[in-house]
């Protein structure tokens, strides 16, 4: 496949049809997720009572589910919106920030996974391991394992789940248990501004509703997202200036750019 | 009258006053809203506990209540708040985002105005033509009709709450039911940044602390922001440092800009 | 002491060991604290619920405590934090918010002061009289005195609470109620963007990870945190650039920045 025209056509698509993407996420990325949204092409909307969050989910085109900054609560609001979603069939897009970091994070990711079935997990690589049962090596919600170190166990995980696992470090890796592609897209000033890793999960999100393979929609997504963040480390080298960096090249990305730029590499799964 | 005149001068003496807004608002605009505050020259407070927000709207000098990510707690705090308010005749400004999106926010906004005497509403096309008992075209929280297709709902609206009205989209309407002003400032990039439209709530309240006549500051509010946003489109081209931009201009926005720029056209009441 | 070659000396060991900063703090700062906890060079964690605030805090280098948007249960969960922070023998860093406009405010910190060890209160001057017992001009969370009015009052309250006192404003004032040192670093252009007194509070807990001495970690953080103001005052003249400044300033200054601007002086503690 070509990646470059393959990830121009979805887009393209994608905002054409401008799909409303439902987030239950963390406070500290609401803004900047909803402008990444805008930016990639799509309509976000926040909502968490568990009064409406079924309701808003069934007009949505994907649903995005982020425990950042979690209670018992907005995970019940989650599962509530996370079933609607696979009644409905629309994908879902879990980020389990922090799993792994106290055991909350990870017992309320494992029963939203037990609840409601998951098109793609993005992870960073200690939250991966902690699903797939390893003991992790995470700071907060900051991974100290790099994403080859654990990459063996994405597609045992992503078979168990039948989800798409994605791990995003200096390589990203995206496997549904039987593929497995590699994506070299980003930037190491990525790790310098919070809220990075939710808005791949996000931009993974937005392909989602367009491509009906999740491996194609998780790829598209986070080598789209790691060649806006190349774009913007081109414009700026101070974490400021690089975050306003990211969202004008989130919005600005050329077809030219994506062509030239993109760096996914397909492998077989292990 | 001379608009130009008018904003110029309402701001200055907003500016001297500094006058504090108390906001009951949502997690994705805080921190946006409470800058955009600033900028304009008011003092932003955020507070939302039902064991405070009577206490806080004691010594603000204007209220606003925006549902954007509402639950039925954040609702009973801000009727709580609004009747404060209104025992102390300070002017409250309502922000019904996403009124028509879910049952849960049509009818929580209907409750604000049961229970509270509300000085002007501030919504896109979608949600005054729902608060006007209309069926309307909405997707999450973004209107997908024009302002000009619910301009005749308006009046009746304000008439009944005894409020004013204000639409915003291309063309802005303000209107209390007898007379209706247009206001045409304002560019299209102001829709790819979120939480423009909470802001030009904001921009109405600041000017609602220094106008006696709502009418007058909704049009002051509106064609400020607006003149505001078109001064950053010149500024930047691309959504990131186009919200910088804005932040910036409504700060820095001159006299002389505003004289030249204010394009706010009385028209009577249909 | 030099604090030009202190300050550098703390950064680069805190860059180095890279601590984890928990904060529960108020949802208009989230995102700009958290970027701003990275562009010091720690790393930032938010996390409230009463179910992981313990955990998380266990294996954190130090914990700020932010009333900004405060529920009683929000403050609970700060309790919970605070004593096992005690327990642990980090630093806690509280932000007594508005302290001194609702009585909320004023008891809830209170509340925590009675409850927890805290190693250093980072306030305004409103709030840090209204801490000593004193009636206090505030307006929201913006104080209407400057701190000069009530440096006479933080000695006592340092040594009643055995706390390092840090009151910022025109010149900040550090005192545990022995020594007292002035800063008189930072810029006007601060009081233009939101939360900048509570990344003032981060930028205290960060170098607080690397100093034992609270005196001494509360001035290299409220010189270092001036310093990344003045030079955003030279990079950018209006609040939206100047935030993003701000920002990249404090990732960006240079040792020799901080040798040759830094603007800390020695008194005696009346």
């Amino acid at each position: 496949m070509n990646y470059g025209e393959k990830i121009i056509e979805l887009r393209k698509k994608m905002r054409e049809k401008h799909p409303l993407i439902h987030h239950i996420t963390n406070f500290v990325v609401m803004h900047s997720t909803a402008n990444g949204t805008i930016a990639i092409g799509a309509s976000p909307v926040m909502a968490h009572s568990q009064d409406e969050v079924e309701e808003m989910t069934s007009f949505a085109s994907a649903l995005v589910l982020n425990i950042g900054t979690l209670t018992k609560e907005w995970i019940d609001a989650m599962i509530l919106a996370g079933r609607k979603a696979n009644e409905r069939g629309i994908p879902v897009v879990l980020d389990p920030v922090g799993a792994g970091a106290t055991s909350l994070r990870t017992d309320e990711a494992k029963r939203i996974l037990d609840a409601v079935k998951v098109s793609v997990i993005r992870g960073n690589p200690a939250e991966v391991a902690t699903l797939a049962g390893e003991k992790a090596a995470i700071q907060g919600v900051d991974s100290l394992q790099e994403a080859d170190e654990v990459k063996h166990l994405a597609p045992k995980l992503a078979r168990k789940l039948s989800s798409v696992v994605a791990i995003t470090g200096k390589t990203d890796f995206i496997t549904d248990g039987e593929v497995l592609i590699a994506c070299d897209n980003g930037d190491p000033m990525l790790r310098l501004v919070t809220g990075t890793g939710c808005l791949a999960t996000t931009a993974i999100a937005c392909f989602s509703t367009i491509s009906p393979d999740p491996v194609i929609a998780s790829a598209a997504g986070l080598s789209y997202f790691g060649l806006a963040g190349e774009k913007a480390a081109k414009r700026a080298k101070s974490p400021g200036s690089f975050e306003v960096a990211l969202l004008d090249s989130l919005y600005d990305l050329t077809d030219e750019e994506i062509k030239e730029g993109v760096k996914l590499k397909y492998e077989k799964a292990v």
